[in-house]
C-alpha cells in the first residue's frame, strides 16, 4: 500500500506507545514521557527524530502511536518533512505495532525500530550502529541493538552474543531481567549486552518470520492494513481485525523464536530513563552531586535531584533523594525507592 | 495605673514577641508561630489561654505583644472575658516586656510569665507548678519554672537546683546551652533542670530587683508606663522612653543577678517546639513512626512527618525526614538538619 519509497535509505519506525507510571507526576496519561523535555530542551520524542535526521542515511520517519498522541506528535514534529503517523487502533504491545509498520512499507524496506522515550547520549555511535544493523537486516537477520552494559543492572533484559557475523553476532540466548547476583555474573563473562529495545528488520523478512511464529497475528495485521484508510500523512489501519490480536512484545513473539536473530553492539550512552533515579543519573551533577532544576535552595545536601515546575523548593540536610513538583502534586523519594513510584495511588489513579 | 484588681489570683502575663525563622515556611512574619494550630486544632497562643482559664486560680490574662499582632490576638482570644493587651512600642527582648507588665499591675499582684509559643501536654501539672511558683513569688522570690529533663538536649539552658525551699529550690547557677557531652553530665547529676522560660514574680518585687540590677531600664519602663495611653482592653506605653532601652533577656538582666532566684520543678510534657524536629516529636505517630497531616500517600516510609496545607504529597522510601508544604513554598529536610532551616534564603528573606 501507499506510494512511499525510502530510496534505499533506512526507515526509522518510532514507537510512541506505552504510558509508564514510573515518572509520575511529571509523566501523565495526557502528557506521557516521550513528549516531555526531561533531558535538555527537546523532548525525548524530538531527540528520537533528531537522531535520524540525516536524510542521506534515513528516510522520513514513520511514527506508530495511539490516536490520543497524534496532536502532540504533530506539534512536536512540525518541522519534519515527510513524516507519517501510523495510528494504532489500540495498544497491543510492540509486536503488532512493529508488524503494522512493516506491512505498510515496501517489502524490501529496511526498518529501524526505535522507542521514543529512551535517551541516547552519543548520536554518532547510534548512527554507526544503525548502519551496521541495517546491513545485517538486508541479509535477512532480525537484528537487536545490544547495549554494552556499564553495571549489573537488574532492570533490563540481557542478550548473549553467539557466533560472529560481519558487523555483529548471532543471538545465543535472551535472559529476562536477572537478579543482582546473576547480573554480576553475566557482566563478568563479557558475552552479554543489554537489550535496548531497538531493532532492525527488512519489512518483508519480518512479516515472513511473523507468519511462521505467530500466523494469526500476521493474518490480522495483514487484514488491518489492507482495509486501512490513508490521508495526508496519516495511516489508519482498520480496528476490527487489529483489536482481535493477542498483544505480545516483539521479543516474545519473534526475537526469541526466530532462527535468524542477530545483535549489533553499541556503546552510545543509552538509558531507558525507566524511573526517576535513571533520569537523575542521566542529568549532569554539580560538585555536591546535586541536580537542581527550577527555583531551588539547597543547604547541606548531597546527591539530591530537585525538579520543580513552579514553587520554590528548599532542601536541607538530605542525601540520595529526589523531589519532584508538578502542578498540584509533590513527590519525595529516596533514590533507592524510585522503582516503587508506580505503586503510588497518584500514579495508579491517572 | 488602671483599676485592674486580680483579687488575689495569679495574673497570667503571656508574651507574644519574637519572630522565629525555624518553623518557616509555616511560620511567617505576618503569621508567626504562636498563632498557628501546630498541635491540635487550637493555636499555641489559644492553648496558652486555655491553660490559665480557671478563673478561681487565674485572673484574666495580660498579653504583651507588638502592634502587628494585636489583630491576631483579638481574633483568637475573642472568647476570653477581661483579657487585656499591653502593646510593646518595639521588640526589646523579654526583660523590658515583663517589666512593662509588672509596672502596669498592682505592686502586690503575682504575675505568671508564659511564652505563647511553647507546648505543654499536661495542664494539671502546669497549674500545680504555677501555684507552687506563685507561693514562692509571694515571699519575694524571682521564680523560674524548671523542666525535668528527659534527654541531654543541647538547645536549652539549664538551671542547677540549690538549697531547698518550701515547694522549690534556690537557684545555684544557670548554664547556657551546653554541648552534648556537658548536657549528658548535667543529666546524670539529677541536680539540673531545663530553663522553660516560664517565671513567677510579685510585680513590686520584680521592679525593685530591676531597679537594683538595671536601674536605667527600670526608670525608662516607669516613664513609659506613666505616659501610657489606655483604652478599653489596650494599654499603650509611651514609645520614646521605651525605645531608648537596651534590650535584654529576663535571664541576663535579672535572674542571673538577683540574690532571690528560685526554681520550681515541673514534669508537664513541655516543649518549646523550637524547630520542625521538635514539632514532629510532639505529634502522635502511627505504627511506622510517621506523622502525616494533609493529603499524603506514604509507601515504604518510616519516621517521616509530612504537613501539607493543600497539594497532595507522595512520599516513597524515605526515613527520618520532614516535608512541609505551605502555599508556594516546599521544604524537605532531614530531621537532623531541622536546626538549619533558619539559614535558608526563604526563611531569611521574610
Amino acid at each position: 500500500m501507499s506510494g512511499f519509497d525510502p530510496k534505499g535509505r533506512i526507515v526509522p519506525v518510532i514507537l510512541c506507545g506505552g504510558s509508564g507510571t514510573r515518572l509520575w507526576p511529571r509523566s501523565r496519561r495526557d502528557r506521557p514521557k516521550p513528549f516531555l523535555p526531561l533531558l535538555g530542551e527537546r523532548t525525548l520524542f524530538q531527540q528520537s527524530l533528531d537522531r535520524v535526521s540525516d536524510r542521506s542515511v534515513f528516510a522520513p520517519p514513520l511514527i506508530v502511536a495511539g490516536e490520543g498522541h497524534v496532536r502532540l506528535i504533530e506539534e512536536q514534529a512540525s518541522q519534519v518533512e515527510g513524516l507519517r503517523v501510523l495510528v494504532e487502533p489500540t495498544a497491543k504491545n510492540t509486536a503488532p505495532a512493529i508488524a503494522l509498520a512493516a506491512a505498510s512499507l515496501p517489502a524490501d524496506a529496511i526498518m529501524l525500530v526505535c522507542p521514543s522515550d529512551h535517551y541516547i547520549e552519543y548520536r554518532d555511535a547510534f548512527v554507526a550502529g544503525a548502519k551496521g544493523a541495517a546491513a545485517l537486516a538486508r541479509e535477512g537477520y532480525m537484528v537487536a541493538f545490544g547495549i554494552e552494559p556499564s553495571n549489573p543492572e537488574t532492570g533490563y533484559g540481557y542478550i548473549r552474543r553467539g557466533e560472529a557475523l560481519r558487523g555483529g553476532h548471532r543471538i545465543a540466548r535472551f535472559v529476562e531481567k536477572p537478579d543482582r547476583e546473576t547480573a554480576e555474573r553475566l557482566l563478568q563473562t563479557r558475552d552479554y549486552v543489554w537489550n535496548g529495545g531497538i531493532f532492525a528488520f527488512r519489512a518483508g523478512a519480518l512479516l515472513e518470520e511473523l507468519h511462521r511464529h505467530r500466523p494469526e497475528m500476521a493474518d490480522l495485521i495483514g487484514e488491518s492494513i489492507q482495509q486501512a484508510q490513508e490521508s495526508d500523512a496519516k495511516i489508519m489501519p482498520a480496528a476490527p481485525p487489529f483489536t482481535r490480536i493477542v498483544g505480545e512484545s516483539i521479543d516474545y513473539a519473534l526475537m526469541e523464536n526466530t532462527e535468524c536473530a542477530a545483535v549489533v553492539s553499541a556503546d552510545m550512552g543509552w538509558s531507558d530513563i525507566g524511573n526517576w533515579d535513571a533520569l537523575m543519573a542521566a542529568r549532569p551533577a554539580d560538585p555536591e552531586g546535586n541536580r537542581l532544576a527550577g527555583p531551588v535552595d539547597a543547604v547541606e545536601c548531597r546527591n539530591v535531584m530537585v525538579d520543580s515546575d513552579g514553587p520554590r523548593v528548599s532542601v536541607v540536610g538530605i542525601e540520595d533523594a529526589i523531589v519532584v513538583i508538578d502542578g498540584d502534586e509533590v513527590l519525595v523519594m529516596s533514590r533507592a525507592a524510585a522503582q516503587s513510584v508506580g505503586k503510588l495511588p497518584g500514579a495508579l489513579a491517572q
